[in-house]
C-alpha cells in the first residue's frame, strides 16, 4: 500500500478502506511514515471528512496501533466517564464513587490538564501522597479492593493516536468532529469499560462553542462506542461558564467534597447527578429517574464522600484532607476582584478565564510546565447574577505575588456588565444515545 | 507572524495577504519551519485554492527566496521558452537556435529529465563534451558570443520552490494550477529573460489530461508573466501521441537536426515553428505570420543548424556531430515490436511509452539515476495510421538484453488498434496570450 495514494484519494473526496485507515493508524503509530506525509492527509480528512464507517475504522485501528486495559481480573460492569474539557469540571470526583457505591466498577484512566482546561489527575495530587502513577496490577487491585481506582493513563495505549493529536496541534487540523471523536474514542475502547458516558461541553469555555458541532461530536462518538459493542450516551453541558464556583486543582478538590456532603453549588451538582445517574442507567440499574434518586441517596447517606476517601487511601494519599479540607495548603496570596459597575454579568468568556488560572500556576501552557496544586480562582459571582460596583466578583489565589496584576486584568476583560438581565441557559443542553 | 494561523486561514477558505505569502515561500525556502506544517498548507491550498493575486504573490516570494540571474550583461532582448513536460518533445532544440538566428537572445537555464518526460540538458550531454554546468560569467560569456546558450539551473535559484516541489511530490499536491504555475513561473521569472512562450502540453502523455485543465494552467502562467512585465504567451499542445518520431536522448538530437535540416516531421516542425514565432512575436519581430516565415527561412537557409552547431562548440561540445549525426553512439541492440493485428492506431497511451523509454535506460525513476543516452523508441506508425499485422510499429533501442522483454510488453499494452479511423486531433489546441 502506498501512502501517497491514501492521501490522493482522500484529497478528491473518496472514501478510504478499512485496510487503507488501518495503514495509517499503524504507520503513525509506528513513525513508519513521514510527519508531512501525515499531516496531509490529516488536511485531507478535515476538509472532505470521513463518514461513520471511516471514523469507526479509524479508531478501531487507533485502539490496535497499541496496547488495550486487560480489565478481566475486575469483577463487575465497569463503567467510564470522560469530558471533552472545560473550566472548574471536577464532575469525575463527585460521579465516580456516587457510581461506584451503586456497585459499577470504575477502573478509570485519566489526564492531566493542558491550556485553559484541568485534569482529573492533577487535582488528585493535590492530595499529599496520592499515586496517579499506578502499574496494570496495583490498577487492578485497587479496583477490586474498593471498586474505584482513577489513575495516569499508563503502558503504550493509542500511540497512533498520540501521534496525530501532536501533529493535528501544530498543523490547524484539531476542529474536525470525526477526528476528534476517534482521538476521544480509542482511549475510551482502549480503557477497557462496558459503559462509557461522556459529557460532552460547549460554550465559551469549551472547544465546541456551538450546539450543532457539540451535537455532531457526541453523535459521532456515541456511534463509535456502539459500533464497538459499548453501552454508551453523550450528555451536552453547558460551558459558556465555569462550572460550579471553585477553579484551579486543591480548590476543586475541596468543592467536589462540598458537593458530595450536599453544600456544593447546584450547577455543578447537578450536571454531575446527571452523569452519574446516566452512567447507572447505561449499566442497567434502572430508569434514568431511578437512578437520579439512587445517585442521590448515595451523597446523602454520605456513601459517595467515604468512597471517595477509601480511593484516595487505596491509592496512598492522605485520606484525611478529604473530611478535613481545611489541611489543605493555602496559596500565600489571595486578591478579590471587584465590580467597576453595577448592573449584571451577561457573559463570562470562559476559556479566558481557564487562562487565568494559567497565569495563576493553577495550569499549564506546555506539557512540560509544573503547576501549584493551591493557585486557582474563587467565582463570588457568575453569569445572570446582579453585582453593585465594588462587589467582590471572585478570589484569585496565587503563591507568587508578581501574578495578580496581569492575572486581574485578563479576568476582568473577561467579565461583561450591563443593565439587562441575560436569558438563563440550561445547564443541561442535549442527551445523544 | 504564526505559521499555524496561515495554515487554518487557508483551510477555512480565507485568502492569504502578501505578508503570509512571502513568510511561507521564506520559510520553506530557509527550512525554518517544519515540512508538516509546509505540507498541512499545501493541502489546503490544493483543496481550497489560491486567487490570481495570491499566486502571483506567492510566485513573487519564491523568486525572492533565493538568486536572481543577472543577464544585465547580455545585449538586446532575451527570450526563453518553456514545456511543461511531453514524451519526445525536443522542440527548444529547434526554437532555439531558429530564434537566435532573429536576433533574441536566448539564454536558456533548462532541466534534466524525471519519470516518463526528458530534458533538453540530458538531450545534449548526448554529445560528447557538451557542458551544462557553465557559471552565471561562462553562460553570459557565452550567449554574447553566439547570442544562445542553454545550461543546467545553476545558482540558488528559487529554494522555496525547490523545497515545495518536493514535498508536493510525496503529500499529494502537484496538481493544482496555482502551485504548478507558481512553481514553473518562479523559475522563468528568476531566469531574468524579458519574453516567454510556453508550451503547455495537454493529452495522454502530459501531465494535463484534459484542455480545461491546460487552458487554466495556461491563463495562470500568462497572468503571472504580464503581472511581473513580462511579455508572455502559452500555446496548448497536443500531447496525446509522443511529438516526432524519435523518443530518447541522442534520437531526439538526431531528430531536432533532421527538422532544422528540413527533413524532420511534420508535427514536430509545426509545433517548433508556432513557439518558435509565438517568441518572435513577443519580441517585436512582427506579425505571427511574418514570424512564421522569418522562422522557416532559418530553416531554410541552414543558419539555424548552424546556429545550433555553434552552440554545441561554444559549450564545448563536438559539433561534428550536429552535422553527421551518425556520429552519434548506438545502443547495442534493438527489437522492433510488430503489429498483433490489422487496424488503425486509434490511441497510444503516451505516458506509458515515456516509461517504456526509463525501461530502456533513456530516463530516470529518481534523480540520481543515470541514464543511457543512445537508448530509446522510433516510431516507425503512430496514431491514425493503418498497420497491416506484422508491420513495425516501433523500434526499440537498448543497450542491456534482459530489458526488451518487459519494454517491449508495456508498449504494445500502450498501443490500441481498431478497425475505424480515429478522428484527427489538432496539433495546436489553443494559444493563451
Amino acid at each position: 500500500m502506498n501512502f501517497k495514494d491514501i492521501i490522493a484519494k482522500k484529497r478528491d473526496g473518496m472514501e478510504l478502506s478499512r485496510e487503507e485507515l488501518e495503514f495509517f493508524a499503524d504507520s503513525a503509530g509506528r513513525g513508519s511514515v513521514p510527519d508531512y506525509q501525515l499531516s496531509a492527509l490529516l488536511m485531507a480528512i478535515y476538509l472532505n471528512g470521513l463518514n461513520d464507517r471511516e471514523t469507526l475504522d479509524l479508531t478501531n485501528a487507533m485502539v490496535r496501533s497499541g496496547d488495550v486495559a486487560d480489565l478481566s481480573g475486575i469483577d463487575g460492569i465497569k463503567g467510564d466517564k470522560h469530558s471533552t474539557g472545560g473550566v472548574g469540571d471536577k464532575t469525575t470526583l463527585i460521579v465516580a464513587p456516587v457510581v461506584s457505591c451503586c456497585g459499577v466498577r470504575i477502573a478509570k484512566m485519566s489526564g492531566r490538564g493542558l491550556g485553559h482546561t484541568g485534569g482529573t489527575v492533577d487535582k488528585l495530587e493535590s492530595i499529599p501522597g496520592f499515586n496517579s502513577s499506578l502499574s496494570s496490577e496495583e490498577f487492578i487491585r485497587a479496583v477490586n479492593k474498593c471498586g474505584i481506582c482513577v489513575t495516569g493513563q499508563s503502558g503504550n495505549l493509542c500511540p497512533a493516536d498520540k501521534k496525530l493529536y501532536a501533529l493535528r496541534d501544530v498543523t490547524a487540523t484539531v476542529g474536525n468532529s470525526s477526528l476528534i471523536a476517534s482521538s476521544i474514542m480509542s482511549k475510551k475502547l482502549a480503557g477497557g469499560a462496558d459503559c462509557i458516558v461522556l459529557d460532552v461541553k460547549c460554550g465559551s469555555g469549551a472547544f465546541m462553542h456551538d450546539i450543532a458541532f457539540a451535537r455532531e461530536l457526541a453523535e459521532k462518538m456515541v456511534g463509535i462506542g456502539k459500533g464497538a459493542g459499548k453501552k454508551i450516551a453523550a450528555l451536552i453541558t453547558d460551558m459558556d461558564v465555569p462550572l460550579g464556583k471553585n477553579i484551579g486543582n486543591s480548590l476543586e478538590v475541596i468543592e467536589a467534597v462540598e458537593t458530595l456532603k450536599g453544600n456544593g453549588p447546584e450547577d455543578l451538582r447537578q450536571v454531575a447527578l446527571h452523569l452519574a445517574a446516566k452512567l447507572l442507567q447505561l449499566a442497567g440499574k434502572g430508569s434514568l429517574e431511578e437512578c437520579l434518586a439512587l445517585a442521590q441517596s448515595k451523597i446523602d447517606d454520605g456513601s459517595a464522600l467515604e468512597k471517595l476517601a477509601d480511593m484516595v487511601a487505596v491509592q496512598g494519599g492522605d485520606s484525611r484532607y478529604i473530611y478535613d479540607t481545611s489541611l489543605f495548603e493555602k496559596a500565600k496570596y489571595s486578591f478579590s476582584i471587584k465590580a467597576k459597575k453595577s448592573g449584571f454579568i451577561t457573559s463570562m468568556e470562559t476559556e479566558e478565564i481557564g487562562s487565568v488560572c494559567v497565569i495563576l500556576g493553577a495550569g499549564r501552557q506546555k506539557k512540560e510546565d509544573s503547576i501549584d496544586h493551591s493557585a486557582g480562582i474563587v467565582l463570588e459571582k457568575k453569569t445572570g447574577d446582579y453585582v453593585e460596583k465594588g462587589d467582590v466578583i471572585a478570589v484569585l489565589h496565587y503563591s507568587d505575588e508578581t501574578l495578580s496584576a496581569p492575572a486581574a486584568e485578563k479576568f476582568l476583560g473577561a467579565v461583561t456588565i450591563k443593565d439587562e438581565k441575560p436569558e438563563k441557559r440550561p445547564l443541561i443542553l442535549g442527551t445523544v444515545e
